[in-house]
């Protein structure tokens, strides 16, 4: 077996010793005679993960008393409609609510928001193409807004809030898919917090969503049930069939980051990772990264080379190299190295080595 | 490794073949150095693992020309929702949709199609505990209705449309959760067909939707993306990221029932395995089923013992010999024995054998 590094977007790598148990366990898990995707979601042996996976996230995260932690389907993508139906509803502000464009994310949740009732642009770099997020004196917020909404790091173009915006009485709804266990949150600034699992948190198809539960009761009363914080909140993630076998892995994953040091530990890693790579684009004019050095993410590090061809020669020695992933989302071009949790510094280091001998044999 | 019998009706037991294939490349896919939970979804590799599933489906169900075969989130439940939503709306039929009670399931979807909609039973036997289905003539259809929503398995009671109904020039929305691949479909009835992959496809996690595709224009234009089933149409499932570790699994199922002689053998199988269930039932005053024999289920088979009792002796003795999930739900009680594709006929064997020394110890 010989395992690549992935710098994948997402779905992202995983850490190798969470595979090894969960492989472990595929066709008898724990001597129960059969796997956890075979397991009744009501069975006491699928409660015992399900509710681990749910308090190890509480623990994490450090999430305060009056927020209910969920586990979804649908990805964040569901939650761009779910966040709005459930938040901006019946008993929602008739100011609507602000959105922050910083990216093709935040489009996609400001657009569906737009098809569930009244919204506003509080700030947008979207002329500057996403490069940079806005500076505080650009945002444009409107203290009687239901919620200001707000992608906390941003894939395509490598950007991620250092400081997230604060808005005052109005609770952030923040999109923390690509950096969710990678930096703490500011509970008292949040209404909601939504993740998909892909990048940080596990396998693909199931979506975090911590809510804070007062905020709840604004939803109508008509809304499906399927669509509805309170009913999730109320059956502990368990109103129907969960995606068990994701959130098995996600509490596989979770263990993993707690026994290496929880968030303070992976923000301290995603922090030394990427100024390896941050480190070789500024050594030289050869690399330019494409995010303003202000606004840089650490979970998504974005560059171009001098030519395209420049880009394919350096794309497929990384490949040969056993290094994939690392081509840039086709809307900015270039490359660009995801860095989640489950990354380890040695991959940053052999990546940092091929740009560097790359520059060498071609700068 | 000592495998259980699990006659659980969701998430259920999965073919052993299955699991083990899924274990093999469970760090390394085919030599390829990841695992699919870490694919990109947009990697080639991932692509034809989705195409290899859509494809199956369609070939296993005989899926005609004009409809679309969806992998979506969210479980039957967000179907209950979404079909409303898509069908019933905007360009929807004035007289709403029919929907006829069976069971709780049923019922769940009514209650979601009223919080949309205008919606109207068209049967209902519930006054008899859903012990049994309508007969044609308590059917009562309106032929200008969006749609006509039935369940053809009910897994709580253990009944089972032997012939789904006809609706004449009404399309049948049809959640075939507990059925799906176990017997043909009526296409030229159908409108949409949908089923949590937990019981027959796969594990939890994706759902299958089959609609015809003039029926989603029906759909309001401000329909939330995630919620409106033309984008999925148009993105062939891949509209954002999909639960890509779930479909993989109910690919390998696939191919495992195409092996295995495709629907007609699975559906004599599913009569086979039943057969032998409801034999000792009937072979003596001692076991008592509690659907009617004429509406039974091949693939619940529900009862009940003299005394509550022996009921729990009878589950401690099956849980000893290592069946398992055997206990009825709890609005019936008694027993039940949930016999899928995946199920062994060793299995019903098994299970038979127990209950005939069961009843002459005891009867």
């Amino acid at each position: 077996m010989n395992r690549v590094l992935n710098f994948g977007a997402g779905p992202a790598t995983l850490p190798a010793e969470v595979l090894e148990q969960a492989r472990e366990g595929l066709l008898d898990w724990q001597g129960h005679g059969l796997s956890v995707m075979e397991m009744s979601h009501r069975s006491k042996e699928y409660e015992a993960i399900h509710g681990e996976a749910l308090a190890a996230l509480r623990r994490l995260l450090a999430v305060p008393e009056g927020f209910a932690v969920l586990l979804l389907q649908g990805g964040a993508s569901l939650q761009f409609a779910m966040v709005p139906m459930n938040l901006l509803g019946a008993g929602g502000s008739a100011a609507g609510a602000d959105y922050l464009l910083t990216g093709s994310w935040s489009k996609k949740a400001l657009a569906d928001a737009r098809r569930v009732g009244s919204v506003r642009v509080a700030a947008s770099t979207e002329d500057e193409g996403f490069t940079r997020l806005p500076r505080p004196d650009e945002i444009d917020l409107d203290p009687a807004a239901a919620y200001a909404h707000v992608t906390s790091n941003n894939t395509i173009v490598g950007t991620q809030w250092r400081d997230l915006p604060d808005a005052g009485a109005v609770p952030l709804a923040i999109d923390a898919s690509s950096d969710i266990l990678a930096r703490p949150v500011p509970w008292e600034r949040v209404g909601v917090l939504y993740a998909g699992a892909q990048k940080n948190l596990g396998p693909a198809g199931v979506t975090l969503v911590v809510v804070r539960e007062d905020l709840t009761a604004r939803a109508p009363e008509d809304l499906p049930a399927m669509l509805d914080y309170r009913r999730h909140a109320a059956a502990g993630s368990l109103y129907n069939t969960p995606p068990c076998w994701s959130i098995y892995v996600l509490g596989l994953c979770c263990r993993w980051v707690e026994e290496r040091g929880g968030i303070a530990a992976m923000e301290r890693a995603a922090e030394e990772r990427a100024a390896i790579l941050y480190d070789v684009l500024d050594g030289g004019g050869f690399y330019r990264g494409t995010a303003e050095p202000a606004s840089r993410s650490r979970m998504n590090v974005t560059f171009r080379l001098p030519t395209e061809e420049l880009e394919r020669r350096l794309l497929a020695e990384a490949e040969a190299a056993g290094m994939i992933q690392l081509k840039g989302h086709r809307s900015v071009g270039g490359l660009r190295a995801s860095l989640y949790n489950a990354m380890p510094r040695e991959g940053a280091e052999a990546l940092a080595a091929l740009l560097r001998d790359f520059e060498r044999r071609n700068g």
